[in-house]
């Protein structure tokens, strides 16, 4: 798909995917690939990925966290970082991980899927540190989001954006706020 | 230009571009409506953005930071955001900018400019401060990254990644260390 155009496809889907379509292992293979070839700090490459197809791990994770688009997702990526990443006072371990999260996004919208970017739930330390043992993620490292992959039971909407000049100025920060 | 393309094109540019060759600015809007289609925690669409053509305010921002890319870019972009985003404890202000910053490498790469993601000379507080002002950043906004944007005098090369088993496994976190 053209790239201006899975920019302005990509939405975060927040209802029941058709859990009856699962996404070929290729998909989530290129999907994570894409992930893997975004920018990172230092090209240190912090973000490291979960692949989650099996059915009943799934449903173990839709249960724990009570959300819809996770219990009803075909599949989903777990993203992991690296909090001690870079050092102290220079880790970027937040940006690189959200820079793969926004490519695997978009490249599961490029393929067709609907997708999201689930973290809410893992603001709760207890069902962090759950889902953390469910995917065997060592001490070193930490959950930082989940994300859905599939065909949606019906397709979202798009959130609206706000417009260029409340977000964006020229030659000096004159954003109308 | 297709989307995997672009995410397999896409790289950061670290030395000079060719200043004589200006970026259009229908082209500039075009990459910074892409950053402003990122998502963002709450839809808050906490990323803003400054995008800078002016030829002496690049030079001094050149100046000030002593970086090759800034001085020599026909153009950059200031990713500006607001840390206060969310409020205590579940602020995604650096996911949310990261995110978007994503979007506008690759949307400047699919329009076929080099490009780069610069944050290191503004963990230095002073230069933040210096540049900040430079551009008129309001106290409750911060400079996150400068993306310099153009042609370059020579193109770089794109740096190696890790294999997709050191960073991915499936169903449990097995990634070979």
């Amino acid at each position: 798909m053209e790239f201006f155009e899975v920019v302005k496809k990509r939405y975060s889907h927040k209802a029941a995917f058709d859990a009856s379509h699962p996404v070929p292992e290729e998909h989530l293979v290129q999907i994570v690939e894409a992930g893997m070839a975004a920018p990172s700090a230092g090209n240190g490459q912090s973000a490291e990925f979960v692949i989650v197809n099996d059915r009943a791990l799934i449903s173990r994770i839709g249960e724990i966290t009570g959300s819809v688009p996770l219990k009803t997702a075909p599949a989903l990526i777990a993203v992991v970082s690296d909090p001690g990443e870079g050092g102290p006072g220079v880790s970027s371990y937040l940006e690189d991980y959200a820079a793969a999260t926004e490519n695997m996004l978009l490249a599961a919208t490029a393929l067709g899927y609907s997708c999201g970017w689930i973290d809410g739930p893992l603001r709760d330390p207890a069902m962090r540190a759950t889902l953390s043992e469910l995917l065997y993620i060592p001490d070193d490292r930490q959950l930082m989001a989940l994300v859905p992959v599939g065909l949606p039971a019906e397709p979202g909407p798009r959130r609206p954006k706000k417009p260029f000049n409340r977000r964006a100025s020229w030659n000096r920060y004159a954003v109308i706020r």
